[in-house]
């Protein structure tokens, strides 16, 4: 990062925007309202970011946080409160999921806050929302004071950048153009590996490796976040090593590569990545989170003697620990040390159909829906899966490209996918977004189809309609997993721009990807009818895996 | 409140239900999700209450905030973290306002959590969820204790029905059925004023309003809690001084009444009401919070060495307090004073016309839309006003009954208004919505029509369709003000029931207003183009003096 050319020239505002588009932030999405119109201005007059306004701040915020995965940090911008507390929500995905998000927040001023008036916007305090957002995030400030403002800007930005994770600060709309200190020097505060510890890591990996029978290595959502793909591949093209991805960690790797034995997820993904790995006497995890989904709900056996797994937070060689070794030190080293190339025996793997022949006027099912979506699937597009099968039909998908399918799988909060195209295609302006979202969450944030009329986006929304939470059924059955039926190919005239498509057959869905793959000028929504019952099979054993403890 | 008959038939869940059914709750507002699926299976096969699902958390936080407002209790019950935090702004909302919101949360149960597990929807640690609503609640608990549970239930609901505040139950999904401790005995606690306090407090206070030139009574949203509107109507029937209401308090009394001199709120509100309150010598402010927006951004001259002012916190007679004098206590002991009945002599006000002539093809103002909407009000109907012009050209409506307009005109979060308008129906059921929403607004959580259509609602929804954000422009405008143009006509179409007018003439809206009065059978979305400057003379100078304090 550069560093601030002439210090006493910024606002502590100013000072703000520079830094972000320094971290590379050219797009910040929000919602107005008066204790933020101030700094709304500034971003509107700024040559360095454009201001992207929503429906809603949690679509603000679920954008910001596509965003981050894609950029490597998002910021949402709101106002106090009434916009704040609306992103509880999407701030908790981000920091579940270790996505670099940014929230602003406008405030009352510092000179309104005297004598604790009953200001509108306020709760119980004038700093409830900044203790709320405390348990949220990985560091959080208030822009109180000119003098430490720059350093805390600097301080809470380096902490979403290293951690990947929320940071919240909250700009007092009176301090927006108060200089800050003069004479401040922002400080580089590089985190190295300590050399040593991680020369010996290193060293044991190494010889755990190449002592193995069978050594694989599973990826995860660090690696995206981190921005190490090409460190992962270059260490599968060194060695030789089969690899495995978890359903969070989904396209880290080419899913072509023909050292790619598939999506490990327990008992839940594919029947062949299960055996290999849980069989491997040396099981690399390379940022590895062991969630309850990425682990198939604890069908999962991996024995943590037979492991080297090193994540953000800490590495660990079989049953001892490491400190001070960083993720990306130690892939990185893993390149440079001797680690013999192997000869890599698996078996073909299924590979999907090359072609999709319908059959007329044959009802749609899931299973049909994902064939004939996997051969649409080309290297523009990204793939944005909702909750639900729109994640689990999704997964078994196959991914061309690197970080290009995004989906809240651990946190699994519904909605995010249409908003999340919204950040998606701001972030890689030359990919179309794919988006699979299942009715329920679609009628929770699909508004924000507005949102991707008004920047002439040209997502193609594909709503699995099966009439409610599909995903809930297998569980426990009841009114409450209905939804209302919308005709969602009507959303189009609501809007004046985009194409809608009512498909009931197999017929119908290819000749509406087709014409969608031929209307690149905005948005297509695909309302695809699908049986209540019909879910993947994936859906399957996982409902059945949670179902038990519903009712436990 | 009814005890509990046989309380060792009770489990932890069907208590809770049963102390809700007792507080006068028969609807709850939520969407299911895999934590609290158990008990939303209780909830469908109760029949003490009946569960409405929302489209999404938000809009099931405003209409259980709505049913509170209407009912004395109102409930909302989500999932773990991907629901509850998604109305951590609803419930701040209820906190500000004093609405008493009980809200339910399903959560991982208590055997899951051992050993600190990466399970689905789960933040930083399992209390997170839990930490962020003590900050947003007056009590919280979380059922992890069979021995405790019943004792916690009851704190809990008291002091949301006492307070008149939201508060936070967490269910983990393994204590659903278990059994409490089957020797509880539920003990009421009274909460009576001190009797020689109230006595003292009552004696200076009628020697004060008997001594008074010109007393008058200021009546705001405590009166509407606490239910006390219909004693308020007793003490100015009995003593015939003149009453004035705020913005919050609006509806408090019939604005036909004869003593009833208008919208108190500083320079914003009627002038009539503003010379007559602030030349007064005894003001008397019943359950009036000082707030900015009901203080009319501060431009109220209040001299507290002339009021007497009671409110559930505190007591103050000029510049002294009394405490353990309850709000209810008070109003109540006023009855019973001897107050003396006074000669009350007003100038008639201004009266609403009793006939709109439209000019046909005249576009539509502001303006001549709510001298058009206030002929069209009757008995059966309650406002529900969002923010921006739709409070404050909706507050110059005149209201013919009481507690039947809802806004949330202090905390001042966009959205309430649809979703609230489904929380009002169902806790007064021979009502009939008329809401007043902006574009912004609507966008936000319009999708909620979907809950509407649903359970056959049949609110009259009225869309300010000026493209944007109308209060901000005269403060600070810019692109992120505007907000995309949508169809809203069609959405009765989306649906698939309703009726949808496009309005663009005074005449267009006298047919279409007749239209609805005889369609009463579904929903009907009124969409009014309006010029985006056009705004009411209120909220210019209400964006007049909030704008000085946007770049300040």
């Amino acid at each position: 990062m550069k560093t601030i050319d002439s210090i006493a020239t910024y606002s502590i505002a100013t000072y703000l925007i520079r830094r972000l588009s320094e971290y590379g932030v050219e797009h910040i999405f929000g919602v107005p309202g008066d204790f933020v119109l101030g700094f709304n201005q500034m971003l509107e007059e700024s040559p360095l970011v454009e201001f992207i306004n929503t429906c809603d701040e949690q679509g603000a915020g679920f954008a910001a946080d596509a965003y981050a995965r894609l950029r490597g940090l998002g910021v949402v911008c709101v106002t106090y409160s009434v916009g704040g507390l609306k992103i509880a929500n999407t701030t908790a995905q981000a920091f579940a999921e270790k996505s670099p998000v940014v929230v602003i927040s406008g405030a009352p001023g510092l000179h309104e806050r005297i004598k604790n008036p009953l200001i509108h916007h306020k709760v119980r305090n004038f700093d409830t929302q900044y203790k709320v957002f405390q348990e949220l995030t990985v560091a959080s400030t208030i822009l109180d004071n000119p003098d430490t403002a720059f350093a805390e800007i600097d301080r809470v930005l380096a902490a979403a950048y290293r951690y990947k994770r929320p940071v919240y600060i909250e700009l007092p709309r009176d301090v927006l153009h108060l200089p800050g200190n003069p004479q401040y020097q922002p400080t580089a505060t590089p985190q190295d590996s300590d050399p040593e510890t991680l020369t010996e890591a290193l060293q044991e990996a190494t010889t755990l490796i190449n002592a193995a029978r069978q050594p694989v290595i599973l990826v995860d959502v660090e690696i995206h976040r981190f921005g190490l793909e090409e460190t992962v591949l270059q260490f599968v093209e060194k060695t030789n090593i089969a690899i495995a991805e978890t359903i969070l960690g989904k396209s880290v790797i080419s899913e072509f590569h023909p050292n790619y034995i598939g999506l490990y997820e327990g008992a839940m993904g594919s029947e062949f990545a299960r055996d290999y790995v849980e069989s491997s006497d040396c099981l690399i995890m390379l940022g590895v989170m062991l969630t309850d989904l990425n682990l198939g709900v604890y069908t999962a056996q991996i024995d943590p003697k037979r492991c080297i797994a090193a994540t953000s937070e800490k590495l660990s060689i079989r049953l001892h620990h490491y400190e001070e070794v960083h993720l990306q030190d130690f892939i990185q080293g893993l390149l440079h040390t001797d680690i013999q190339r192997r000869e890599l025996t698996i078996p073909p793997r299924i590979q999907p159909p090359n072609s999709f022949t319908p059959i007329p006027q044959k009802p749609m099912t899931v299973a049909r829906l994902f064939e004939c979506l996997n051969l649409f699937l080309s290297s523009d597009l990204v793939i944005l899966a909702d909750i639900g099968d729109a994640l689990f039909g999704g997964a078994e998908m196959v991914v061309h490209q690197k970080a290009l399918f995004l989906s809240p799988a651990y946190y699994a909060s519904l909605g995010f996918a249409v908003p999340g195209a919204i950040g998606a295609q701001m972030a890689v302006p030359h990919v179309r977004p794919l988006v699979l979202v299942g009715d329920g969450a679609f009628q929770m944030t699909g508004m924000e189809v507005s949102t991707i009329a008004r920047y002439n986006l040209n997502p193609i929304i594909v709503i699995l309609n099966n009439g409610g939470y599909a995903t809930e059924r297998p569980m426990l059955d009841g009114k409450f997993n209905d939804v209302l039926p919308w005709r969602y190919s009507r959303i189009p005239e609501l809007l004046g721009v985009g194409l809608g498509f009512e498909i009931y057959t197999e017929d119908q869905l290819e000749a509406a990807l087709a014409d969608c793959r031929s209307h690149s000028e905005s948005l297509c929504i695909l309302d695809v009818h699908l049986d209540p019952k019909d879910i993947s099979p994936a859906l399957k054993r996982l409902t059945q895996a949670l179902g038990e403890k519903v009712s436990s």
